[in-house]
């Protein structure tokens, strides 16, 4: 089921700008025991990315009109619900007209067929070549110009591979193509710091929150590959997956350990 | 008009990986005197663009065809031709699914009013607070991830700025928004080289076959503002636009030189 604007619809107008330029954000949600995962932590950075960008998105009580309707007709128990925001259609060239009102679309596809061995029993990584484009303005910010993770996502066919890390052009790990990722260190829990490239994930804010209320240290910072290879747990996480303890990156090797299980406990009873 | 892989439509479907991720490529082409300028050389540059993004751009004939087709519908002496080129529709995530077939979009659209003083007395520019992102496998491409210039275009409203100059996050000068940028200094021309950043613009490429067929020797060499400051000459150019002196960045001042009048009639005699 797709709605744009309000209205079931499978085709948008070309001159979107979403098509043109990337030009708008998206947010890719978990619906399950008939809600919607975080939903207010995933409004609230689409709403801040869109300030960011500078996109006039004040349709917030349509797009969650729109999303209670679409979850009441979801046939489904679970499905994956996104959302994209363009900055809306037209304008003359890279100027967008003033007044231009953003494009919604909301669209359900199922869930993907993960085996279950991966949160429980653990994942193997592998390392992209790829490296991130490097922007402060733009870093952190879930938006539509992807084609660093596509082109990441294309280096690997092994199904036996969960995820690939991205490094930036200066050697630190930033995120998996399509996760955030964790360490866990003496006691601590650190992530990269995302201020020249990567996406700041809703799971990765829940996680953050979860490990402060568990009283455990965590510390946004560089992460280089040394760094992985001295840490005692790692785990990636997203809205889909939730977290994934990592067992292999490459020939390095880890086992799950105790904070990784108690943070995918948090997860589980706020599931339940 | 626009043709959609050959159809009469306006509507793409919402799974097109162009919406998505900004996964695909576009050209904007001159149509005058019943024929598209340079169009040998933007479908080349499209062609380079896909493979070097691996895209399976093998509709080369049909795409050739719905041109011949579009410009037969022309009822205006000029146009704007744009050509999409997306990866094509689908796939689960970043992951494009192996035998997707690119979509092909084509639009015409009225040339922009811009002054002819443009070209004859020149313009001035500004320079853009917003820096371009870098990553050299993406450098020189024109593809679809185009935040950069949205945000640095959106940095100005005066009319009487005719473009932008973006930098990279170094200092050095890139290109303008839409456009590329050369200099003239003691005999030599100059123009950034875009290995970490930048569109490698078609009529940047003919500007530097012009000037080595005029003797006149091309560096495509690191230009920062000091280096635009130390000028002689400088001027903007892109597929539509053809050559714009530039009068003013800022402060610096420039007047029209005879090298960049010299490259305006070589072009000038070619659209004749």
């Amino acid at each position: 089921m797709v709605l744009i604007n309000g209205l079931l619809d499978d085709k948008i107008t070309i001159t979107d700008r979403g098509l043109h330029y990337g030009d708008g954000l998206f947010e890719t949600m978990l619906y399950r025991a008939q809600t919607i995962e975080f939903l207010e932590a995933h409004l609230a950075r689409l709403i801040d990315g869109a300030r960011r960008l500078n996109i006039e998105f004040v349709q917030q009580k349509q797009l969650r009109d729109e999303l209670t309707r679409i979850c009441q007709h979801l046939a489904e128990d679970d499905a994956i619900i996104k959302v994209i925001i363009t900055r809306g259609s037209g304008g003359r060239g890279y100027l967008a007209m003033s007044g231009i009102e953003p494009s919604r679309i909301i669209s359900t596809h199922a869930l993907p067929d993960y085996p279950s061995a991966n949160s429980n029993t653990g994942v193997k990584l592998r390392f992209c070549n790829h490296t991130l484009s490097e922007n402060a303005k733009l870093a952190g910010i879930k938006h539509l110009n992807r084609l660093d993770q596509v082109i990441a996502r294309s280096e690997w066919h092994d199904p036996s591979i969960a995820e690939g890390l991205m490094l930036d052009s200066s050697g630190n790990v930033i995120e998996g193509t399509m996760s955030n990722i964790f360490t866990v260190k003496s006691g601590q829990i650190l992530t990269p710091k995302l201020d020249k490239s990567g996406v700041a994930g809703v799971m990765r804010g829940q996680i953050i929150q979860f490990s402060l209320g568990l009283n455990i240290p965590v510390l946004e910072t560089s992460i280089n590959v040394d760094d992985l290879m001295s840490s005692e747990e790692v785990f990636i996480c997203n809205s889909i997956i939730g977290i994934w303890p990592v067992l292999n990156i490459g020939n390095m090797t880890y086992s799950i350990g105790h904070t990784t299980q108690c943070l995918q406990s948090v997860l589980d009873r706020l599931r339940k």
